[in-house]
């Protein structure tokens, strides 16, 4: 697991202190100690799953005791009825970290299947599917995570990372070529800057001052295809801007490098996933 | 507002720590201390809007020295179009917060909006709309809260607050009505016992037993006539389980008293708001 | 254990932050490494032991190589002399842990002892006997806890998970009819409503408006009777206020259903065991 | 006030968590924005006022908008039925803060007045009450300032603060001696080494090997007489073990310089004090 | 202020934790509230200073009514006998906020101004001095910024936010050209790619396989003028291992691009600046 | 290891959340699961070495699943090329965790062999090396800890733990005298007092009122063996201010108790050490 071991915890023992929180009134006071139940994940659809291993970690924190048992890794593509991860143990932990897991697994299943279904979309294309910083408070970590793990790739993860002129940053500053050339005094030598254009002039100044990605802001597929053969590879071209599953391989048929999606992560479809108990 | 301002800052600050992390390459770097800018929040779509003073408060944390003008409260309906709130003053602060701001507020009235789609939907009926738990880690008092503004009402908060048993509850114990007389014996007086039941049959053995809530899981709308009918007000009847926009007002027509929807919290639509910069 | 495990070690994080700081200068400037001892908890009185597995776990996060082994089990009643556990290893652990251990573990069940007293007294009655809010800041989960082990129930956990129209309320708003009308528009199916009356006159407005549950405010034990006469079973009704362990027991012979005591909680006698070395 | 802001507001946080949590069902659903009351806090006994400004800072960080005016400070002598303060503000804040400002106030000020007592119990001798590390997980702080507050000293704040021969740390290293030997060659210059002695041959053998501070444990008045006569001003002498208000000034008779007691922290009777609002 | 204002006030709030602690047993105990005084910081050396603003909010968070006004901006030269603030208020906040303020301010002040004397020497070439990731825990932000404000560039600010090939990785996996190849097909479009090489022969691989950032590890003057001469402007250059102020001047004339420093953070020699009260 | 566990897991956690954070680019997508590697810790010169325990935990902390053998523990002298510890296992773990471990261990092991060289130079006279309270931020406890295993001891460890009387005090208050007398009447009898003083005049001032500890401010050789001779033992002398090795040795010579030195913490020269990776 690329991601550090202590954001998991700390985002498992948030939601267990959310979720559990003093006692669990209907599982405590029901069940003994000792009692032991076995259990499984079923896919309710057909899709990616992701973040197995952080459910297994849920049942480990609320209590441990239990036996997990995943029958696919991250990335995984399963079809509805695939049973995805077996379980037994502890019946407390296992009740009692239910929802816990789901709400992690699902939420990240859901995110590598939509990214998934739009890598294939723009298949046998030269453009890669990208994320945003339209992420959740606390969960950008697990959602850029979600995206790579459903084939797309990580965008700027935040702003030091990587240097963005947006058009309200061109506006305030007065022009793309004076903000880019003042940026590169300042910037160290492993940041990269991206110029956001909204139109070919905009895109004809990037060029003119060097810029090696530049983002094409709500662009009609036919300006972005003009946009391709002006730029002809001096610079990556990333599309960004109503981007939808219907569009998205008319968008990466224009010739752009990189397609961004802000709904990948802030409009996520959780991916049904249930947990059922061997009677 | 309702919510505790230690936990909002505490989400800001996560947020703030996620985006700006150690340095806005490009805003700090390119603009001077000082400079002045305004802009104003557009809805994009027709919804309801929520989390406007969080929106706020994360400029104030971010720099401060802007002066935030709502013209909305949460709750308010806007339509395409509208200003929901204008800001003016420190141009960093402006451009550093604006996609935190965004990601909390468009979350928020996006589950302000859809909860306040289904209460329209059920509108003349009996039926409450509530959540479940099924809400992302670290943000359950968020999505809570936005459902309350949307119209909806809150389910048990965590598994402390109240008792829910569940089938695998029911089927690990051994039936309703044992389960049932062991936790009336454990829970405080506080504490309410909801009863989830699969059939007619079970529902006329969780009456039986003087179940106060009842919840009619993936019961078919005639079936839940029927329930109905059976239950005669002597319980609250819950109905959970596939509820979408589509069939709410139906199974609203059957006479239940609540009906639950993880969609409102688990897969969020975002409202759409831009940040506009005025030139 | 109920209580959620990160919990617990955040509580004993805190208190080993508080004692053993930087460096015990005592102990680990006197012993060598690896020197071992054995050791054992003593009851000094009478009462219920409540606190046994988080005593346990604190020489485990104090350095660990210690075998902890408990004779009894949370809600045991042990006598003056009994010993509650036994413990080898680790000098060093054993001696740096002491305090920190004890002081919890004395604390806890001290609040079990005191509860086991009262429910001792209120034996071959109707009443229950429930703690309140008047818990130590960080340690209501660890108190109401305790009080569960001593054969007590808890109250609402805290401002979310019941309501409680308390005589304050009612004056601010106006009336109890009109406060619990409007509360009951606004709360979730889950969540039940308390009401204080003062006095007879509003036990009758609060029956007739049909609150479930009724906080009988410092009355005599002669109205206590006449207001479980006049409620005759159509609500719950509580004592709360001045309730003492001498009063206790005629209190819950006016037939009651809840009885309230603050001091279970905000005025702990802690219960005393020692900790001796075998020489 | 000598405490940290950020411990106090760290205090308070998690007592807001606790107690208010998501939402104060009663008075968020009840009362509209902009309502305003006033209350007051009356002493419901006699004795010493500790926390008031932390009971302020609970109103602040709850929502403001409330006029604290106290009338004492903090070490003030109140008689039952005393106006310690008032408040005027909103009627949100006021009701929910209230339990949460009392905890706090109640525990302090019971401190500070059985710290007093005993004070008041020993004067005319040349003892000093302190407390000892015998204190609640995360309120050492609080506790410690209240013993100070009703006249009281700070014993060792904790294990690295200074060095504290207890009787374990003796028999497992095998002597007085020896052990103080050993450890003057490791403590730093800033830390005191105080020994526990259990008769009057240990307290020779403390005394010869130049022990500053001796701890007399559970002796009996006549032998504390005959240790202060031996040791003749040559150490201090702290008295130690079974200390109570019964047998305080007996115990201080017998000319030792230190009086400490457990209880003053570990087993404290909350201060009754009771918020009225104003109709 | 780029940095964090959250950030800053959680590395104040964790030295005042360790400073002041519980109380200050000098300051709190000897002067009376509302006792007042002025006093300045004088540089005891020549240098750059930094963390003003920082030192100025350590005395708001110790107690605040301190007026403290800053002579210079952070990055000024100063020279020694400079009065760099004054400060004015209660003299408790002022002495209990002294030692955390100085350890700050110093330490700051030190990076900047070794930083600064690095810059100079390299005055006249093409070399920018950059730091590394070899800085303290928890102060990376706090380095990185006095770094910047000596007139220093930061390098990758951590592992997320480039790629970094070095010597280990490429032995690792076999070679530099398979490395690279198989890394571009991973990373983002934001991200770029350094490569380590320890020869000239490496040197040659890396730029055949298109690398824009090439790192010369430890490398001799001579080298680096020839591998300067092979690359040709095809990629950046960056000198490092063994820089010093010695040899930095004689490494910026070989024409590299960069020259990184684990110094400037991992062995910082703290400016000196006194705190002086006016008698 | 004497320090808190959950202390030095809490500084790892905060350097790989800097270090590593969301994903290390250049390991994570480099190297496959299950790759091995071994590798070892050379000494790049002679020291003493302090923190590997430390390092090992980060490494256990990173991802685990590496054997950590270390050849010598805390306070070993080593010399240029020893060996000091070797590691075997995960290649993903070992290279992501390199920088962070030797991080701590260089900082740990340069305080350790700075104080390590003052103890050696002071070797046959009665002086002992302290360290002060100029340490760096969320440090102090690492830091105090390598004084120690260099051969040095520990001054106070916070305003809390002891009384320090320096000239501002002194000045604000208005003498010595009066200083002292106030702050006996306050302090508890485990604290001691030091005082500062400037001139003979103002050490037989503080001799006079019974000073135990007097620190000899800046003062020259040549008077501070006059303050020994006038002090005759009466009390430990401090030497402070303006000490470095070139004078340390002279210092002690002068007969004088303590000598201490912030440099050793707040001018740390970083000890070097490398990891190298077997090919």
């Amino acid at each position: 697991m690329q991601l550090l071991q202590s954001y998991i915890d700390s985002i498992i023992h948030t939601a267990l202190e959310e979720d559990i929180h003093y006692v669990d009134v209907t599982t405590d006071y029901l069940l003994p100690d000792g009692h032991t139940s076995s259990a499984y994940y079923v896919a309710k659809d057909d899709g990616i799953v992701c973040g197995l291993e952080i459910a297994e970690r849920v049942f480990a924190l609320v209590g441990g005791n239990v036996e997990f048992k995943a029958n696919v890794s991250d990335g995984a593509e399963v079809r509805k009825g695939d049973i995805i991860a077996t379980m037994e143990g502890d019946s407390k932990t296992l009740l009692k970290g239910e929802r816990t897991a789901l709400n992690l697994l699902q939420h990240m299943s859901g995110i590598a299947t939509a990214t998934n279904r739009c890598v294939k979309l723009v298949q046998g294309t030269n453009a890669k599917i990208t994320d945003t910083r339209k992420t959740l408070p606390g969960l950008r970590r697990l959602q850029k995570y979600a995206v790579t793990v459903g084939g797309g790739y990580n965008h700027r993860y935040n702003l030091s990372e990587g240097a963005m002129l947006k058009d309200n940053h061109i506006d305030v500053y007065g022009g793309i070529t004076p903000a880019v050339t003042a940026l590169r005094k300042k910037i160290g030598h492993m940041t990269k800057i991206e110029v956001e254009v909204r139109n070919l002039e905009e895109l004809q100044e990037a060029l003119a001052v060097g810029c090696e990605i530049i983002m094409l802001d709500n662009m009609s597929c036919e300006d972005m295809k003009k946009a391709v053969a002006i730029t002809a590879g001096k610079a990556l071209l990333e599309a960004s801007g109503n981007v939808t599953e219907k569009n998205i391989a008319e968008i990466a048929e224009t010739g752009v490098d990189i397609i961004s999606l802000g709904a990948l992560t802030h409009s996520v479809q959780c991916f049904d996933i249930s947990m059922k108990f061997n009677k």
